[in-house]
Parts: C-alpha cells; sequence; structure tokens
C-alpha cells in the first residue's frame, strides 16, 4: 500500500484542528481481503458528551488524467463507504482532495452533477497553507 | 485511447446476434473535452416499428488487480451514464465485462450489494464462446 504523497499534510492538518489520529491506516475486512481507509479519527464534542467519528481517503490527483483519478476515487469511494457502514456504523467517510483538484472537477458542468448526485463527502485541503482544512458535506 | 483487448469479440457477438454497429467509438461531449465510449449499437424491432439503441464500454478486467479495475469501471459506468442521458436520452449504456470477472464480483457479498445497489446494466460476454452475450438489467 502505497501511502499517498499528501497523507502527511492531512494528518497534521486534522491533529491541528482538535482531531485524534486513531487509526493509520483504517483496516476494514471485505470479505476475504482487507482494504485499507488511510486514515481514522476522533474528536470529542464536549457540548454533546460524545465523539464524532470519521475514516478519511486520501487523493492527491497527481496521476496523468484528473478524469482517470476521479473514476478510481468514486468508486473507491462508493465501496469504502459501504464497508465502513458494515464494520464501523457510526463512523463516516470523508474524501480528501486537493483544493485545486475540488475548483477543477466543480468547474466541469457534468463532473459537478455527478459530485452532487453521489452524496460524497469532501474533506478539501489546501496544500499550501496546510492548516487549512474544509469540510463539504 | 487503447482498444481494449475484448473490442472485437464483443463488437463480432453484438453482430452475430442481429446488432448493427452504428459507432465504433460513440463520441460524447464532457465539457471542454471528448469521452469515447467504445461502441454504439441499434437493432430494429419490428413488432414494435422502432429500435433500440446501446452504448458499450468494454472492460477486459485484465489488470493488476480486480478491484481497482472495479473502481475504475465503476466511475467510469456513472460519468458515461450521465454524459449520455444528456447527448442520447433514450440510449442505454452496457459495461460489457468477461464472464468470469462478473462471477468473482458477484461471490463477494460487499461488492455485490454495491453492483445491485448502483443499477449497472450488464453485457456478460464468453470469452471462449465468442458468440455467448448475457443481458443483465
Amino acid at each position: 500500500m502505497a501511502k499517498d504523497i499528501f497523507h502527511e499534510l492531512v494528518k497534521n492538518a486534522l491533529q491541528k484542528n482538535g482531531w485524534q489520529i486513531t487509526h493509520d491506516p483504517l483496516t476494514l475486512k471485505l470479505s476475504k481481503r482487507n482494504i485499507f481507509i488511510d486514515l481514522g479519527a476522533e474528536k470529542i464534542l464536549l457540548a454533546e458528551k460524545n465523539s464524532q467519528k470519521i475514516a478519511v481517503e486520501i487523493k492527491s490527483f497527481v496521476g496523468f488524467s484528473v478524469l482517470t483519478d476521479f473514476y478510481h476515487a468514486l468508486g473507491q469511494y462508493q465501496l469504502y463507504s459501504l464497508a465502513l457502514a458494515n464494520d464501523y456504523p457510526d463512523w463516516i467517510l470523508y474524501l480528501a482532495i486537493p483544493k485545486e483538484t475540488y475548483k477543477i472537477l466543480k468547474s466541469d458542468d457534468l463532473l459537478s452533477e455527478l459530485l452532487d448526485k453521489l452524496q460524497i463527502q469532501y474533506l478539501i485541503f489546501d496544500s499550501e497553507n496546510k492548516d487549512v482544512l474544509q469540510w463539504i458535506n
């Protein structure tokens, strides 16, 4: 399992924003094999006396084609969501992608329509200003 | 655009089953670029005095990992469906995959659940008995 080039960036940004990394990676059973989601993290919500738990799959989109990387990320997100819901029903899966990539995807009418339809949760990260995270639900 | 190794097999099997190949490939507009679905085909339905039209994306699943090929095929199918619905509203998109691959995917509980959920239309082909096609809607 090759570590994604933005792995440390997202991990550090989560920690700076009060998240505790609980899994690196988060291992799930997928029938006969294991799958690995990049990170599991937890944040204590004092007001509600419970915690919020997330799994984060990080995509750098540094491949040859944004579209090819996008296909892969979509299919993977949908399968991981289902596997996560089976094993960890109260966790939410986020797809972490660079700000620039999100902008490109959203600027395309058809890709944007597909993104809205698939109800993916995003964690947008800024590869220059490393602390900044934006959550899109 | 690399031609898939099973391209000719599926094309011939469609023709032997009474389909006329109308596009090879079928080009669709995706905002600023073109995408290419492997085949477009049409069959005249005499009883209904009209024709059935399909677009077929062929996947060989000969890559390193069935799962990686599967992610890619899923994402691509969903985007192509949307693009096809925009440009050719009365056409139906089929994902053509080898019989053996379909069997592997369906034997996995989670993959099978995802396949059912995504409402993909399959065209299963037999790479040994080259005329045989199975339609799964």
